[in-house]
This record gives structure tokens, sequence and C-alpha cells, in this order.
């Protein structure tokens, strides 16, 4: 059996409890993540027996690439998907169909409603996403990949580093870096912030040269040929180190380490984030961490689950997280130091590799 | 007045008409269309006397660079952004709220309903989307930016050009070359298809050599540092050219030529459609013509309108389509040739320039 039909028994356990008679899978990474098939436009339908997948004649021979074994139904002009959704439903005597709620809008549900007459819509939500956070063995060794690529990146770009480089010049780097490596590319646009700039959790890079402060913010992350991602950050020195900047990385790192040495499967997620916030708190700079501690990441860069103050689900064995703690000085700047952590059976490995040590970050 | 609260003016006026007190702007792509902010996670609330971006911590200082003159609601946990929108919708007395039924997900307006208890939600589709068909002259100007990227680029790509690159280094290199030239990067994933991986219209690079096979078909575009896109497509020959592409390649390009000559103000985009179509068919590929002609694009690679047999709306001055039709033979290849055209008031203009002779395809 492959890897996509597992993950579809496991589907079809969770929605038989759900008392449906199927499940149409509308979200486009959630079909990759079921069929393989990297496309856009094209649904899965889920039942008991069958597992179909509906596309038009754009995808026909990438299916047959991708997920040739599988049952696929094919449309053109002028007929439509929902109308092949109708067709696939009454064809399996689906009278009780659910839905992904978060993924499909209000007006695209209305609509399915019209072309499904006699069949009852369930919504749900996050369903395959709350199974896309236990990942796989092959998911596993995908992200090893791509944690991998960005770091043979990082050393790259640590190595080729020039004071008269732009932030812009630098992300354009990554990019190519990664790319040379043998991944598909970035995971997410690169932050390459300078000085101040790093005070913006979520900066665009521009054309501010390296040399205009002395230290820079990398955020970064690549893609794994199979389509997996990483997310790493940390902080580059390019001149002195000031007191002041010693001081915000001490906290950061203390940070992140007390709430890394947290992770275990039952662990509550909010303690995983207290455990950070904590630290960051008693430093005086509560105010200065605006966001979570981290975030699930596989086939997309942000997924379930979320390390922040408000979770209070339990860690599984099987997740991939991010521990990413902050502080964000306006004027100043900020320092973030992000690592991707496994959790393990027996508590959590941590996946990535790069120094921490300041002493380390110094080009 | 700058040119965001111009198109708001524009918007004003519409939404005056539907009846509604207000509107509620989603769609990520089109508040940056309204406001000029490039972040994510933030709503613009419109009333005939307000303009009020709906935000949480991480984006305050962004959004003071990028729309400092608009007036902000910034939350922060526990806060949602929900129970912004009907904070801001009390305090401008919003009694009827337009929202955007195709940006919104089923789920998430149960949920909006649920926060703006006392306020009637109205559906709109398109409103925006349509607004954005009709390109202003900033932007115009930055898709005329994007297409000078896109085509120095694809200078550099033909010149560099040798037999033991592979699809992907090709792809590769056509996103450096973007940068480069100081563009944001591509406006979409390139398609570097040779010879029959060419017959999949949405085929995505892979280790294939260009010497593969005796052709290469490249579509591509460049995103400018404004954020605007460009599209074209190009087939390129590495070897003899063989009376089969000449012939195919022929049909091809008078269905385009025919296509783009019936372009501009009133013309039925069903019928710009069908002059490309009617030489395809005639030629006996109608069978191998699957998509659409062409589609609008600015912040996004695809907007409206469609060119598509099944639309009956009139082009207008202003819009910006591909035109690209397309004849793919499985297990042969595919030719297809794409240009971008501004519809004017007196006809139409050709933005792209990069030959179309076959004999000038030749590298």
């Amino acid at each position: 059996m492959t890897r996509f039909a597992e993950r579809r028994n496991k589907l079809r356990r969770t929605i038989r409890k759900s008392g449906v008679d199927g499940m149409l899978v509308t979200n486009e990474v959630n079909v990759t993540y079921l069929t393989g098939f990297t496309g856009d436009s094209t649904y899965l339908l889920l039942t008991a027996d069958a597992a179909i997948v509906l596309s038009d004649t754009r995808y026909d021979e990438q299916l047959e690439r991708e997920c040739g074994e599988m049952e696929r139904m094919i449309h053109g002009t002028p007929v439509t998907l929902d109308q092949q959704v109708a067709k696939a439903a009454a064809k399996n005597k689906v009278s009780t169909l659910a839905f992904e709620s978060c993924s499909v809008s209000h007006r695209a549900f209305l609509q399915l409603g019209d072309s499904l007459s006699g069949v009852e819509l369930a919504p749900t939500s996050d369903i395959v996403l709350h199974q896309r956070e236990i990942k796989d063995k092959t998911e596993v060794a995908e992200i090893r990949e791509a944690v991998r690529l960005a770091e043979k990146t990082f050393a790259v770009i640590m190595a080729q580093m020039t004071g008269d480089q732009t932030e812009l010049e630098i992300a354009a780097n990554i990019e190519h870096q990664i790319r040379r490596f043998g991944g598909r590319g970035c995971s997410f646009a690169p932050i390459v912030g300078v000085g101040p700039n790093a005070a913006l959790p979520h900066y665009s890079p521009g054309d501010t040269p390296i040399s205009a402060a002395p230290f820079v913010l990398i955020d970064w992350g690549a893609q794994s040929a199979g389509g997996y991602m990483s997310d790493l950050t940390r902080v580059l020195v390019t001149a002195k180190i000031s007191p002041k900047l010693e001081r915000i990385y001490g906290v950061v790192l203390r940070a992140q380490e007390q709430a890394i040495a947290k992770i275990r499967p039952g662990a509550k997620m909010g303690d995983i984030d207290a455990a950070a916030r904590k630290v960051i708190t008693k430093a005086g700079h509560a105010k200065h961490f605006g966001h979570g501690l981290g975030h699930g990441f596989g086939l997309e860069i942000h997924e379930q689950p979320r390390l922040s103050p408000t979770q209070d689900r339990e860690l599984k064995a099987g997740m991939v997280v991010t521990v990413e703690p902050g502080i964000y000085l306006p004027g100043w700047g900020g320092v973030r130091i992000e690592d991707d952590i496994l959790v393990t059976r027996s508590g959590h490995e941590v996946l990535t590799h790069v120094s921490k040590d300041l002493a380390d970050c110094i080009v």
C-alpha cells in the first residue's frame, strides 16, 4: 500500500466515527497529502470503499503520473467540478457528505449545496489538518532533508557575506543556494533584517546594506524536492558585540532553551509557550514578545499545532514544531532564535544544528 | 489624494449603490490594492466616511510605514480580529455590512456572524475583483515594468542556454535573473517543458535536459518591485525545425493573431476566445486545446476577466489580458504562444515584444 493509501485509510477511520458516508477534500494541500497529486483545482471524494480524484482535462496526464493507481473523474467545459462531485456522490450512494468548512468559501458552499441536492453537507474543520500534525516516517525524512538544505545554504550565506550586500541580495542568494543544493526553493520569502529592521517580526527585505548596523536577523527555510519545509532564524553579528545585544540575545536563548526542554508527549502546548514567556517577562520584555512561541510545519510553513498562550492541547509524538521566541525593540532591532523540534516518544529531538553561540555567529 | 484613497473612493461609489452601510474587505490582495499594505491577517472596513485597517501587533510598524495616513485599529491576544470588526462596525454605526463571499470561508462566515450580532451581513462577490480588472495608470506602468523584467530575463536565458541544462536549472535561472534586474522574482513558478513534457499545460520542471528533444516550451513572468506581474510563453527550438513543429506552431500563431486582432472595448470576451479556437478547430486540433484563451492579471497572476468560451461580458479600456492559445499532443509535446495585451480606448496595445518568428526562436 502506498503511503497515500495509508493516509486515506487513517482518515477513513476518523470520518467513520463522525457518522457521514464520505468526505469531500477540497483543500489543495490536503489533496496533495492524501493522493500525491501536486496540482490545483482538484478534489478528493473519500468513502468507505472509494477514493476518487475529481479534476479537469488540464490535469489528466499529471494525475496519471502522480497518482495513476487511483480512480479519477475528469471533466471539461461546460461541466463543473461541483457537478462532478454530485455525480460521484450519487454513484457512491453518499447521502451525508463531510466537507472542509475552513477551505470552502461562503459562496462555494452555497454553490456546492445547489449542485448536491439531496445530499446533506456536514461541516468539519481541521480533520485532515489534525491528521497532518502527526508526521509519518516519510514526512520526517523529508523535513530532515529540508533542514539539511537550509543549513547547507546558511553556511554558504555566512561564508559569502560582505558588508555591501543588501538584504534583498542575501534573500535572493538564499533561494539560489537552496536550488543549487537540489531543493525546490525557499519555504517562504526569507526575512533578512539589518539592525532596526529586525524589530519587525515580518519584515520584507529591502535595500539596506549589511554594514548599516552591527547585526542582521535572518529567518529562512528550504523546501525539499518532495515539497516539505524547514524554518530557522539566526542573528549574525557583523561588528563588535554590544553589551545590549549580548544581554537581549542571552534572554532569548535562555527562553528558547527552557521551552525546548519541556517538549515531550503529553506536555501542554500553552505550557511550552509559558516556559519561554516567563524568562522574557522576568527580563522585563513581556511587551516586546508579541507573537506565539512556535508552530507546526510540513507541506505548509504554518500548520497545526500552535505553541501559544491559549492552546491547552497536548503535544504528541510525531509532531514537528518551531520554537522561536523573540524580543523586538522598535528603533534598535530584534533578536529571534528559531529551531525545528520533533516530538519523539521519549521526549524530543532538535532537528536543526546551526550554532546558537553568539561567538559562532560573527561574520 | 493617494492612488489608494482614489481606489477606495471608487469602491465607495460601487457599494453605495448596493444599499449597505459599509464593506469589510478580507481578501489579502484586495486589502493591498486598496491600502498599499503588503502583509496578511489584516482587514479593511470601509464606510462612507471611514476607512479603517484592522490588524494585530505584529503589523503595527509595517502599517505605519505602508499606509500610515490611514486610521488603524490594532489588537493583540486575546482579542480577535472578528471582535475588532464588531467594535469598528459599532463605532461607525454600521447595521448592514457587505463582505467578500468568495474570500471568507464557510467557517469564518459563521464566526464573523457570531461576533457581529445586530449587524446584517450582505454577501458580495467580486466587487473589488471587478474594480481591479480596470488598471489605473500606476498599475499599467507597473505591468510594463514587469514585462520589461521578463523580457530582459528571457534574453539572458536564451543567450546562456546549453543542451546540458535541465528544466529545473533554467527555471531557477529565470528567477535569479529577474532578481538581478531588480524584480521581486517570478510571478509564478516557471514552466519549462522539454519536448513531450510541453504536452502538459501545467507541467512542473524536472531533470530533463534541454538536449532531450528538439524544442522546449517556457512559460514565465516577472513580478515588479511594486508587486505587479507579467506572463509570457514562447517555444525555443534547439535542433532542426521539424515539419510537424512548424505546422503546429503556425496554427497556434495564426490563432493568437486572429484573437489579438479582435481585442477592443466592447468586444465580447467569448468572441476573442472563439476567434482563436476557430483556427485551431479548423486545423483539426479542437480536442488539443483544452483551456481558456487567456486571463487578466495584475497583483495576482490570475485575475478577472477570463477569455473563455462561456464569457459573454465585454472588454473595457484598461483591462490587461493574456492571449495564450495552445495545441497539446500527448507523447509529442505542445506549443503555446502567450502575450500580454492592454485594452486601449481605440483598440489594444501588445505590451510584450519577444519575437514570435520561429526562426528567431532557435537557440
